[in-house]
């Protein structure tokens, strides 16, 4: 229970200042030659303090496979890894350890257990997401070789990537430190953040997933359609406040007639309003949706609060945080969603006689 | 696999001109005194042929309790419960035994299974939510009963209700056919479905769900977020195109100084960006979500289209079709979110020593 | 929670005196062509009233599938069904509406759930196990053609069938009313239970089931073993005290050097002591169990007890019950089997790349 | 899928020659202070090399919680844990990289997955159990103290204990090598296993577990019943090949009017041959139960087998291996059972309103 997944599923644990961050993959098939380096290089992308923009925290991420792999190739059997905690600075938070700051999950973790480990946040840290990069990275191979799964930034605060994403090159993604592949937009995204970045503040934005290649046939009738298992994923991301596949928000001020995608001779349609997914099985146009991600809530700047007691206090964000979560967000969309997919894929292997 | 809830459980069967729908409700707790008229109250909201703005399809969509129940009370032991089909025009669905319905799931089925029953849509009617209305409004009686679960139509099509939830007066949300609480936005709302009835197309719009008095510590943190079962479950319903909590996609824009939710003394907070979720976790204040829902994809008028050999055809909706799903998707959403509720609140009981 | 099966799952509901009993099979793959009548052939080997040994009652235990199957074939879509009661006799159980039956699950009830349906015992009834032969008889079409379950009764009371399964005419099962297929002993057994009845006693005994050419790779390592998955089937049956397999509780007497199967070149084994699993996974070689039945706890004596209150009443069986409930839990034993290895069936299919 | 328990869940990994084991226990509640050096306790009591009659090998078998502890109290979030491996002769193992040993995993292994770690029997090696001796011997303490469980040694191959464990002092349990209460008898079986040993064979036997002060109430009507929920737990430890409860086999013998148990005023019963369950439920008395074991596989021997290309080969146990296992297993199925009953346990405190 809790776990990402149906069949091949991940069970997870870690917090911010805790040993270690790790899992375990179950019913993960036997034979793939896995590519680790691909994995480790997706916990690049995911990782502190590759760019300005970004906190400047320091961690390797290194991730460390402690069983279900033998030399080279998965035998089938769970598959456990560990990504230890390096540079822990506790002391940065000893301030909160009984302050609750705005917007934070100190409250509710207090309230719902009657215990925190409050150090960066404990479990409530977005730090968790090293382990579902690792998960989704191989499991995004175990999907056929040419299905795509393209992640960028399309809009921070009020600046939006203004063209579909058919007209982007997605080879442009890791080009720049904000993970917009529209040149122009992404510049005027980096300097919005280092604006918001020098007010103390932070900023929100959204994400657009696009999923090429994907097979026909891919979710579940009932209760497992492919847009709900994406929801469910994505809103589980920290920051995650929406999802929208398709058409989303929009399709809803449409009308049928123009809404509905009608046939080509070969079973594509002539447009996409659908997103890729008719009766929540795929149909093999774009999968594509989009995940509204609000502004980090710790800022550096003194915010008014109250402590445990209810006493006012005031907190102030320190050591290094965020002012955008979105270019580390990025990894952390696509291999989710790779896991979900590779999770309904399997699982379709099965579903005809 | 594939049911609804993690805990309490529901398990769901039927097809749109089968025999029957019905479902299994597991681990419902023993002891409580149901009221199942309230449950049949919830399907007749549902149900068809209620107004003029809605199909007149008519089915009374009567739910007959088959165990789990005994003198009235909940006995602990499995809830087994069917809703009998009735009224199935079978003969209005042959001319699409082969054809492909533009924006429908008749080609995803055939590819995913090979077989497909296509009356009325078979499985992917929307019809298949009669069994969620009856399990989420049982598990609604096992909510604290000041905890409050409103849904209503927030926009059509363009039409927007531009009141904040927190100026509308919930009990008139039955009050008109399109239920939306605004009187003035109501009418503009069934005008405009009128409209588009008469021509024959079908129109969008979203719904707007606010849950109150909740208690505190609802959620867990990680793989089982409020904010994600709420979203897997919407984006499950049938036509559910987006799904967005709290400041949603407009707290994208924002910034962190903005957009956080400063305390009160008693721990409620100033103001509810959050939507009343923090970590995935219920902090006491209103939870608040939308949902998009496309136009719905049949409609009464030619399309051109193609059949299972690729060949043209021309399909055109018979029969009785809603012009707008929002109206009978009101009940939907509300007793959905009393199920998920239902389940993370019996669970959060025994997430303490 | 709490369904049979990992993958396919059957989840089920009904009580001895409600209105019907019923499950869902979900997950059951599309397109295979079911045949109907040898489900209601099952049902039929399990009903009561079938000859002098077993209870008089009378009930038709006719299936009625009320989805996923389309003319003919499943659609890959969740399968109800439902077995109406027909014949409840609920005043013959007015006597024990607050008394507690020795060995039953009255006080159990009682106490876990504070409220119990006493009628026929309610949810304790051995009813629901119609449930499991009609979703084990159709799981059992999924498997390959050649795989052969076969139950049989090996021993009642201190009578056993001595002779090893090899020397069995399995065809010979269902000849006798004791389904016992050695004719000499399973006239012993029917004498036995005759004289037992005729004491208004009861008996219990054992089954013994063997599984014929099940393909090599059925079962999980760790957690989902073949023989554990059939141990806890098997030992949800409601009368079941013990379980073994291959060599079982014999095996424990034994040396490594005389209980090790010895491979012949063609990957068989000499011996099968092993029982045809290891490592928890099937080996090609005959997978043979054997289940121990405690004699039925309702007898037509008297029999000293106590009421909810804690006061001494007499409790006596009335009504119609089995002396035995050996004969009719033969097609138990073999659906619930067939169920057990359809799901791990479907699951080794996707356990590779 | 595939993990331990039903909402307290363990899900593990680790292969004998891997680099660790580990696993992630799911929901335990928050706010139980724990006692890490009874966990520590339990494993030593496992681990090799604690006598003449076990294996040789030397391990430390040190567990390492890595998250969802804090300051000495579980927090309510995953807790993750590791077990280094230590003392890999992978050599040893490097004669059986192609050739099958007899009753062992390898070839099923082989066939299942078409890959196989073959060091040490890889993922199927019985080391596997430390990871549920660390669970179970947490879970323990979730536990009202003055549950007590109690395994021991019942019997090593012919010779049995023939006291009932009523006159037992389980106290003793641990006072010898063997594990078995019964001083005289314990001599005897060690003197046995050292026999055995010296031939270069090996013996089976079994345990039996004895569960006092359990609440009532404990287990699910259907497909979770106590009795199937322990068998599933035991027959998944590697050699287990049977389990009974109650009277178990002999209760197949045996007459209703003789086997029923009576009940004193208190709602205790005069006899207990139901075993403590009623139903599948719990009902206040002894919760026992007994494990068959088969001799370990691996004989310090030559045996003739055959290897992957279906070649005569002579294989021969080398290294350290334990003549007989159920010394060690003793703690293994005293803490699989304590983390069956605390899963249900939990599960209990929710079903009633």
């Amino acid at each position: 229970m809790f776990n990402l997944g149906n069949f091949l599923t991940l069970s997870t644990f870690g917090e911010s200042h805790g040993i270690a961050y790790g899992g375990i993959i179950n019913n993960f098939p036997a034979g793939l030659e896995v590519n680790l380096e691909e994995v480790q290089h997706q916990l690049d992308r995911r990782k502190p303090g590759q760019s300005a923009i970004v906190t400047q925290r320091k961690e390797s991420d290194t991730v460390k496979f402690l069983s279900g792999i033998f030399e080279g190739k998965t035998t089938g059997t769970p598959i456990g890894f560990t990504i230890e905690n390096e540079n822990q600075k506790s002391k940065d938070y000893s301030h909160i350890a009984d302050a609750y700051r705005p917007s934070h999950a100190d409250f509710t973790y207090d309230q719902k257990f009657g215990i925190r480990d409050h150090r960066g946040g404990g479990k409530s840290s977005a730090r968790e997401t090293v382990n579902w990069v690792v998960a989704g990275s191989l499991a995004k191979q175990l999907l056929p070789e040419n299905v795509e799964i393209n992640a960028y930034v399309s809009s921070v605060g009020e600046i939006f990537c203004e063209k579909p994403y058919q007209d982007l090159d997605f080879s442009q993604i890791d080009s720049n430190d904000v993970r917009c592949p529209d040149a122009e937009t992404a510049e005027k995204m980096i300097s919005k953040i280092k604006e918001i970045k020098k007010e103390g503040n932070t900023i929100g934005g959204t994400i657009t997933c696009v999923i090429k290649n994907l097979p026909v046939g891919i979710g579940e009738p009932v209760f497992g359609k492919l847009q709900a298992e994406l929801a469910k994923a994505m809103m589980n991301i920290n920051a995650a406040k929406g999802f929208e596949y398709g058409s989303g928000f929009c399709g809803a001020k449409m009308t049928g007639k123009d809404h509905n995608d009608l046939f080509n001779e070969d079973f594509s349609t002539r447009t996409n309003l659908s997103g890729g997914i008719q009766g929540g099985i795929s149909n093999g146009m774009d999968v594509y949706f989009r995940v509204a991600f609000k502004p980090v809530a710790t800022i550096l700047r003194p915010q008014e609060s109250i402590d445990k007691a209810g006493n006012s206090v005031t907190v102030e964000g320190k050591g290094r945080h965020d002012p955008c979560v979105l270019p580390r967000a990025v990894p952390i969309v696509e291999n989710l969603a790779a896991f979900v997919l590779a999770d309904l894929f399997l699982i379709n292997r099965i579903r005809r006689i």
